[in-house]
């Protein structure tokens, strides 16, 4: 069908256009932004809590949340006195850059020091989505399976950072974190591998440092 | 972009009319076609692999996998003696009727009693896209957080069974099991709910006994 090949192929080209004007924006503002993707469950908004508790007093934060539907994220990032904006897509499976700049007017990016943008829990659409972030960040979880970089290679591949999350879990699942691991760098040798568990704060430590080192090197 | 909203509709119109004809090919086969769907990691393959052994002797099945990339799912499969056939959608995010069909010149239709159609791991994509199944079931996760249903309406209005995951990891997880029953059955109340555990054998006498005497009342 290459009528819609090549309009998909100018509705990304017009998503990336938007992507580089969003990027500018963060750039004047000196706004460090990290884009946060996986499966629903592998526990985004979870981390997103537990980092913006540790970078409270530290560096200042927002959080744009994208969901098929409800305003849940937002609410929970909004109950730690976080300015949080939902944008529910309403059945579309991934964030667009437009939707973000859209959402940018109720974003005080002259305020902020960080900026994280959770995606619609999808492991395949949102990797060929830009939005303008500085970084991406793909979670996935030890209850997941380990093969999951090699099915959906795209968003590994896409990513920089790989936040392996619920490590806590191990003992009662069947995952082999090191096999998980080596999954990942097959698809992405340059992805740096955070370990984490969001119940009994392993790793957390080191992935908010890493975000504020992230941060200053980019001032 | 009326436009791609017009070809949209025109796909999905094509697919539901092939949707049709492997519904007819299945009905003439007699043969039961259940379809599952979920995120990335929630077991449908695990399920798979237990309900499989469960039915040995006593149903004559065949699995068509679908997965953006890997044959990992079919293996899996085709390692207990059971025949199976995998679908790679290389970087398409659901399974399509047209998919479905081209696959089934490898299927033995006339020596099936049952056969399940597993999906790409997305919890959005794939509702829009009937593939001939007779059921759908969507699986949810105990380790996925309860609000799916409401997140992601679409997956579990479209599926009239829903098992629910991973319930050895209860004692682990922060996961309020009647909630997510609750929600679920809020966004569809006619939902059947099954509660499994592809590590424990919990519920999977039950489900496997409900999908044969589906597959008997639909002879």
């Amino acid at each position: 069908m290459p009528e819609v090949i090549t309009i998909e192929h100018k509705i990304l080209k017009k998503n990336a256009d938007i992507a580089l004007e969003n990027r500018a924006r963060f750039d004047d503002a000196g706004v460090f932004v990290v884009g946060l993707v996986s499966s629903p469950g592998s526990g985004k908004t979870s981390l997103l809590e537990r980092t913006l508790q540790l970078l409270q007093g530290r560096a200042r934060c927002a959080v744009i949340e994208g969901d098929v539907q409800t305003d849940n994220d937002a609410r929970r990032i909004a109950a730690l006195g976080v300015p949080a904006v939902q944008i529910v897509t309403n059945g579309t499976c991934h964030l667009e850059a437009r939707m973000v700049q859209e959402a940018l007017p109720q974003v005080d990016l002259a305020g902020l020091d960080l900026l994280f943008v959770e995606n619609v829990g999808n492991l395949v659409c949102p990797s060929s989505y830009e939005l303008g972030e500085h970084v991406r960040v793909v979670l996935a979880s030890t209850t997941e399976g380990e093969d999951k970089p090699l099915k959906y290679p795209a968003m590994f591949r896409k990513s920089q950072v790989l936040v392996m999350n619920k490590v806590d879990l191990l003992p009662y699942v069947p995952f082999d974190l090191a096999k998980a691991r080596s999954y990942a760098l097959q698809v992405n040798p340059e992805l740096r591998v955070f370990e984490t568990s969001c119940t009994t704060g392993q790793g957390l430590d080191a992935w908010a440092d890493w975000l504020l080192a992230e941060r200053q090197a980019r001032r």
